[in-house]
Formats: structure tokens, C-alpha cells, sequence
């Protein structure tokens, strides 16, 4: 859900078909069928347009094999450069939908990565490339390396919190007009993903709602679309280690992100 | 692109944002920017609301690994009788869009398919389920088994749309209200397929284009999204063996499939 669609908003826009099919009859009211809401899903407002620099953050959910190679890291909208994931798949579902429209998609995910280290890298891999619209999904190693002793790391969630503000905070000084989406950091209850992770996970999500509502941020309720998507296939065919998603699961995130960013429901 | 969508009403759908743009202020102008056409795809209508029956036929590239287990295959919605490609990521985005609207989708894609051996159990296979909502993706082994000597098969492009033509005939009689989604036959230019399957698969894929406007089908331009697809990713990467898409190319077929039958661009 998108902090800028509020309840108010969302039956604004309702309003909005609603008057135009009581205006403009059958074509009008073609359009209020296709935009039947989802239970748990409110998309935002449309992000993207021409010309614009997109950019994925993240870990290795994010990340997804990406080449290193610096000539397919610098070339935007390469799929070697992007990975096989979800941002891959979100951008090749972007670019064949708008192929004139001179859209640049980068992927900066590295995996393994928590807060602090997106902060390490940040000028380079997120301030320089000044992108319009940057999605961010961080946060399931920020939990998973604490609950690892052999590790040794000591984040909590409340640091996981106070970092990611502190990322958004920087961005926003450095690049005021760049549009933010938050991604909601999410597992399935398989593989890795044992009863030791909640109910701690559930607040790591929590912690990333709110640093989407504080900065006005689109927020992509990822967690609750596996929740759904449990309903119809097993844990283990969207991710088989609770944690990274399949080919099916990464193209399921995909689908939702384009639609949260699109402002289409 | 829909039979139904010409382009004078693609036109007045414009004309309708327009009209609701200047109504409705900063709102409209956001719905407005995100519509913005794709230059090869015009949306179809709406074609599903509530518990509905969907079922998607075909060949190879629908059955996608499905299993013939009685209990899988009879009931809907589940992912082993769905396969893994694109109707089943398909199925899932329609699923997890829409948990609560009693959608019932099906698949009975059977690998190696031509029309006639869809004709051959038709009975069974589409009319017996009373699909709402029925996609046909076929044409691409009419074609390839033409070109090997040792299937000793002698199809033609009049024989497939003779027989195509008179499968969509068939089901309109039995099935008067269900609603027609033909899907257009494509290939990647790598793998299996060579220059001698051109021009003559140009003219398979104009001749599913003509079953579809002639019973006023959604048409899913699946060959005009890879030529755009392969801008931005080689050829092996969408289907590595010409014909059978990858997980990525499931995606995208399943995303394109979604806007079609969705009504939206």
C-alpha cells in the first residue's frame, strides 16, 4: 500500500470511475470492472515516466546472479546486468511494455547485504547513478545474520530501523526528487525459515512500513502476497529456502511491483 | 491486440481519460499517465468477473511439465495440474490478485499438439469444463512437424486454419457465452528454429490473427512482445530452444496474457 493512498483517497479514486461511468456509460463501466481491488493490495500512483533512471537495491533477493562485469553493470537495461529475479523480470515486463519510452533500469542488490551495507556503498551504487525511482528490498539478513552464532552479528531491529531512516534520510538529502519505493522484506515457512525467526521477523516488517510511511514511500506488501500465494502452491514452489524466491516466485514479485509502481490495481 | 479494440475505440478510450483528465484535475491526469500504450499492444476488454471457469489449451508450451494425475488435473487452481509456464504464472497473478473471487482455472495443454488433436478431445478436454473464459495457444507443431520428413506429417497453413476455424465453431455452438482468448503463435530466432521455417510461420501466425478477429477473440500479440523482448535480451535467453519459453519468458507471457484478458494497457 502506498502511504500517499489513504482510505480517503482510495475512494476518491472510486469516486473518480464512478463518475466517469455514470458520464461515458459501457466504456466507462468496462473500466470500473477491470480495476476491482485486491483484499490486501492497494496500488500507488503511477511512478514512472519517460526518460527516467530506475534503479533495484537490495540483497541477493535483489541481486538474483547479476554479472559484475563492469561493462554489463554500467549498460542499463541489460539482463546480465540485472540478474534473474524479480527485478529483472520487473524490468523486462517495463521496457517490452514502454520499449520507446528511454527508460534506464540498473541493479545494484549484492548479496548477502543488510542496512549498513547498502550505507557503505551508497554513493556509489545508488547517489551517483541519481535515479527517478529507487526500490529498495532489504532486511531479511539483517534478522537472518543474528539468529546465525557462527556470524557473530549483533543487529536487532531496532538498529535495522534506525539505518534504513538514515539511508532514506541520505537520499532524500542528496537526490530530493527521486521517488521511493520500500519493499516489504518478507519469507515463506520453509527451508531456512524455522518457528526461531518469529514473531521477530514480523517486526523487521513492521520496521519497514514504517520507514515507507514516514518518507511517503510506495510500499509493495510483498509478505502478504506470498501469504496469499500460499493458498495455491506450497512454501517450497515460491521459495525452496523459505528465502529466496523461485523462478515462479520472483515472477509473482515482479507482477506486483509493476503493478505498484504503475498505480494500476 | 482485441478485434474489438480498433483503433477509432482505442481513440475514444483516450477521449474517455481525456474527458475525466479535465473533469477531475491532478487525480485524472495520474490515471491518464498510466495508460500510456505500449506501441504493439492494445489491451482487451475485461473479459473475467467472479467465479468463473478459465481454462488454457494448447500444446507444449501450455502443459508446461503439468501433471496427468487424476486428482491434480480435476481440481482447479493447483500448481502441479497447472505445469510451469505461462498459464500457471498466469493463474497465479489472477489467483493472487483475486483470492476471493472464486476463480476455478484449468489447464489441458497436451505437449506435441496440433489443432486436430485438440479437435480430438475437445469433448472432454474444454467443452465438458464449460470454460468462461477459454485461451487457445496452438500452431507452432503444425508448423514444426511439417518441416521434419520423419513425423511424416502433412499439415498446411489451410489446413490449420481450416481446422482451427472450425474448433472456435464448434465450441461457439456447444458454448455460446464463453468468452475467446487466441494467443498468437511465436518462435525465437535460435535453437530449432532455422530460416526455412520463414516466411511460411508468418503465415501460421497471420492465420490465428484471422480466427481471432473473425470470432472476435482477444488476440495476445505474444510474437510482437518477443520481437520486442529480444531488444533487450538475446533470443536463447527467452526460449533456448526457439519454441519452449524459459522461466523468464513464461513471465512475461503471463504478464502480457494478464493485461489482455485484464482490459488494461
Amino acid at each position: 500500500m502506498n502511504s500517499d493512498t489513504s482510505a480517503t483517497s482510495a475512494l476518491s479514486r472510486r469516486g473518480f470511475l464512478k463518475t466517469s461511468t455514470l458520464a461515458l456509460g459501457a466504456a466507462g463501466l468496462a473500466a470500473a470492472n477491470s480495476v476491482e481491488a485486491a483484499p490486501w493490495f492497494s496500488p500507488g500512483r503511477n511512478l514512472i515516466t519517460k526518460d527516467e533512471v530506475i534503479l533495484f537495491q537490495g540483497d541477493s533477493i535483489t541481486d538474483a546472479g547479476r554479472s559484475r562485469d563492469k561493462e554489463k553493470t554500467t549498460a542499463p537495461n541489460n539482463q546480465p546486468g540485472s540478474g534473474n529475479g524479480y527485478a529483472w523480470l520487473a524490468a523486462a515486463e517495463l521496457l517490452v511494455d514502454r520499449p520507446d519510452d528511454g527508460l534506464r533500469i540498473f541493479n545494484r542488490g549484492i548479496s548477502g547485504h543488510k542496512v549498513f551495507q547498502l550505507a557503505e556503498r551508497w554513493q556509489a551504487d545508488c547517489l551517483n547513478l541519481k535515479p527517478d525511482l529507487l526500490s529498495i528490498l532489504i532486511g531479511v539478513n539483517d534478522i537472518w545474520h543474528s539468529l546465525d552464532p557462527r556470524l557473530n552479528y549483533k543487529g536487532t531491529v531496532e538498529i535495522y530501523e534506525r539505518d534504513y531512516h538514515a539511508l532514506v534520510e541520505r537520499t532524500k538529502r542528496a537526490l530530493p526528487k527521486t521517488r521511493l519505493v520500500v519493499c516489504e522484506p518478507f519469507v515463506l515457512r520453509c527451508g531456512a525459515v524455522t518457528d526461531k525467526w518469529f514473531p521477530e521477523f514480523d517486526h523487521y516488517r513492521a520496521a519497514a512500513r514504517r520507514v515507507a510511511d514516514k518518507h511517503h514511500a510506495t510500499f509493495v506488501p510483498f509478505q502478504a502476497m506470498f501469504d496469499v500465494a500460499v493458498q495455491f502452491a506450497p512454501p517450497e514452489h515460491w521459495a525452496g529456502d523459505g528465502v529466496h524466491p523461485s523462478p515462479s516466485g520472483a515472477a509473482l514479485m515482479a507482477h506486483f511491483w509493476v503493478k505498484a509502481v504503475s498505480g494500476k490495481q
